[in-house]
């Protein structure tokens, strides 16, 4: 029941902070990527994490100005992936080159193109503005889970699981009870959904964060951007009035790794108390625990199911419209 | 090579004094079970330790009153297995419940049948009456092995092997050298084996707990009660004399947890020195270390046969009798 | 990919220093031994590591004389491999008998021959006299690594890594850039490959242990004797003089255990400053750093390549002649 992968799409590789001048090794779809970002002129260079001679990793070599040394027998390659230089010979052999893969910086991440990289356009990739405004400010981190990727679309996309894996930090019993409606754009792999809680309690991560008190209004709405890219716009304010509007968006990119592994990038913009570090440091700290929540429960999750007979079965129900919807958009671009 | 698990059969999945109001997850012939005791009637309730859900573990989940709350989404279950609670939705889907399976709490033992409920027989179960006797004292634990359970099986029905791998602790030259003599009641799956040693060492289990200087007389009789169920009957008295007679029985419950994995439940009772907490301290950590040889050596055999080519060869003798009988009686269950 | 096993060999098991009265375990293509020495005449008995009873690894028992007894039931074997005792019966099994492997113990190396004992011949042993030889000393040890055999041989064959992964170790820009020339002996399964430096620089190796300060010429010769032996001929002397000259002997045996795991036995032997215990210290220390480095690299290759699809590429170049050279020997000797 592995959830099949989807080529010839946009992942997020890596957070643009994350890529310098230290040779960073990822995995996407289970294709090996080294990154570095060039002295010449900052940009990002993907490059398949291989040497053509022996398969050596990259990632354990280095650069010498922007190109990469094979630590291994010396191999070099330049940005574009061509082979430039191989010990004890002048003569390059002809096919002695990595893959480039396309690459695009946006709202500070790191976007990689896997599949025929004719196909790359920039204009495909969806856009997280809030990561890169100025007028808000943002906590951020990225957790490796060994799980099927599609078990993080399923966790993301029905919140219900608030209410009981982080009840007391994010989740209150209102989110588990509220309805949810679900709005699905097949065409674009879009899925909307949306939940409003007009009187709710105030879970930790809100009233610390905010200063607010009593109850409040709660409005949930994801946006999910098949393959990768997950936002939850978030708006509470102060039950029965209309303002003040406290705004977070929380973004997920959520990159398959390879089988049974998954890269969990998180981030917490607010447009509040922007000025103020202890709330900066508590909603990284906060969130960051909430995400090992999820962390340790999909963790988990995937070993009790390693261990069931094939053709176990689930039960779905309204929460789970949006996580169907999710599945079967991913599984028509794997097939794609 | 690996011994078939046999199914409606009753197997012992805990000890009494384990299952209370805190999640107990065990898992049986690969089957996972959550145990827990209810507020109402003390009575132990054991479910199937998956979620219908999402296939959630539900003993990483909470109680609420006699109810298992699913730690993830919050699906509810009654003691029956009936699904009582979904979120965000009144409807519940007729096919929403867990396996509750047959429990039998006897002789401080928690035995679940694994099989057809309808076949689930209380009278099948075999007694170790002395668990529960108040004219007895029992020292016990357990110790998952990672290895085929028929080791263990094995293991227990030639106790030569005390000689050697318990050498300084409960083996003595005696063992080994003595003959056995085997009673095989297929019909029943029972077997039986006696080593009547007339003149032997003490070892210092004995010497230690009964205080006893000099040679022995040390009666070893087995009952195996095929599948899980094993009881060394242990006589021992002063060489020569026929009093005062020490009775020590010896329990192991052979549970399979899974392929390649099984739990070790062993304990140690007596009639004699009663009272005496040293003896009863003594008696617990030194057959706690005896079992530890048995589990190193388990551990380590099953590596060795994990690498060995298929079709390997054993060579079986006359104190292999007992073992080769059950091994027949364990794949007669195993197929029935 | 991996590198088939050739039978009908000799391979190094161990150090005739690490071969005493306890029990030796090692694993060669996959088979168990068992080694100790004799108290009768010190000679080395190398058995299978597995009782014909059970299976249980020999090499957890312990002696008794020159007997092997099982830690688990007592089966007692000869330096014959043949079974002496067995408990609970006088009788013993004409068919219990483990397998005794043909032993030599050549220049300080304990050669077992893996393969039918009639086909052993000691005189196919290839030497590697100066381990043993006291006009030189030598520093030694044996490292496990978890990857094909055949990757520690290319490692060996192409010392152009030197410059890479070992540089500012043995290393300098002089290794990968000289040419090689290959001499492959097919018939004989002996490929030799020399790399000579008329004018190199002097890497730390060298100059701390001679005392050399300048440039240096750097005679490497190379004698591979498939599959177990390698020899590197070191000779080092001031450029532009021809005395005088330190002898350095680099020995490595390659030793298959099993699938995808190899024994890396290395050893250096010197003709200069031979009291100077310092100079000892530092080349053992400074060779184990060294044999590190390549043990975590190809760890890391092997990790690699497992994770590669089947059938990926590899491109070769010079720098490989005498690699490939190997591995056609390999798969001959494997294929006889």
């Amino acid at each position: 029941m592995a959830t099949a992968f989807a080529r010839n799409q946009w992942y997020v590789t890596a957070y643009a902070g994350e890529v310098g001048r230290d040779l960073l090794g990822r995995t996407v779809l289970g294709e090996p990527i080294v990154l570095y970002r060039t002295e010449e002129d900052g940009s990002v260079v993907a490059l398949s994490d291989r040497c053509v001679h022996r398969r050596f990793p990259l990632s354990a070599s280095r650069l010498d100005g922007d190109r990469i040394v094979c630590g291994y027998h010396g191999f070099t390659y330049d940005t574009s992936g061509a082979c430039v230089y191989v010990p004890g010979q002048q003569r390059i052999p002809r096919t002695a080159r990595v893959t480039a893969y396309p690459v695009a910086e946006i709202d500070s991440l790191v976007w990689v193109w896997i599949g025929d990289p004719q196909l790359a356009d920039e204009k495909l990739i969806p856009r997280a503005p809030h990561l890169a405004d100025p007028e808000m400010v943002s906590v951020r981190g990225m957790e490796p889970i060994d799980c099927d990727y599609g078990l993080l679309v399923d966790n993301l996309l029905d919140l219900s699981h608030e209410t009981y894996l982080h009840g007391g930090y994010i989740g209150t019993p209102e989110v588990a009870e509220t309805p949810i409606s679900t709005e699905v754009d097949e065409a674009a792999g879009v899925v909307r959904v949306s939940r409003h809680m007009m009187d709710a309690a105030c879970p930790p991560f809100y009233s610390r964060s905010t200063g607010i008190e009593g109850r409040i209004t709660r409005l949930q709405d994801i946006e999910y951007f098949a393959p990768c890219l997950y936002l939850l716009h978030s708006r509470i304010m102060p039950v029965g009035r209309t303002e003040p509007v406290f705004r977070t968006e929380i973004t997920y990119a959520i990159t398959p790794a390879g089988p049974g592994k998954v890269y969990d990038f998180w981030a917490v913009s607010r447009d509040f108390a922007r000025e103020d570090d202890e709330v900066t440091k508590f909603l990284h700290d906060f969130n960051h625990t909430v995400v090992m929540q999820d962390v340790d429960a999909l963790n988990l999750l995937q070993k009790a199911l390693d261990g069931e007979p094939a053709g176990y079965q689930e039960l779905s129900i309204n929460i789970d419209t949006g996580g169907l919807a999710a599945r079967r958009i991913l599984a028509r671009l794997a097939a794609a």
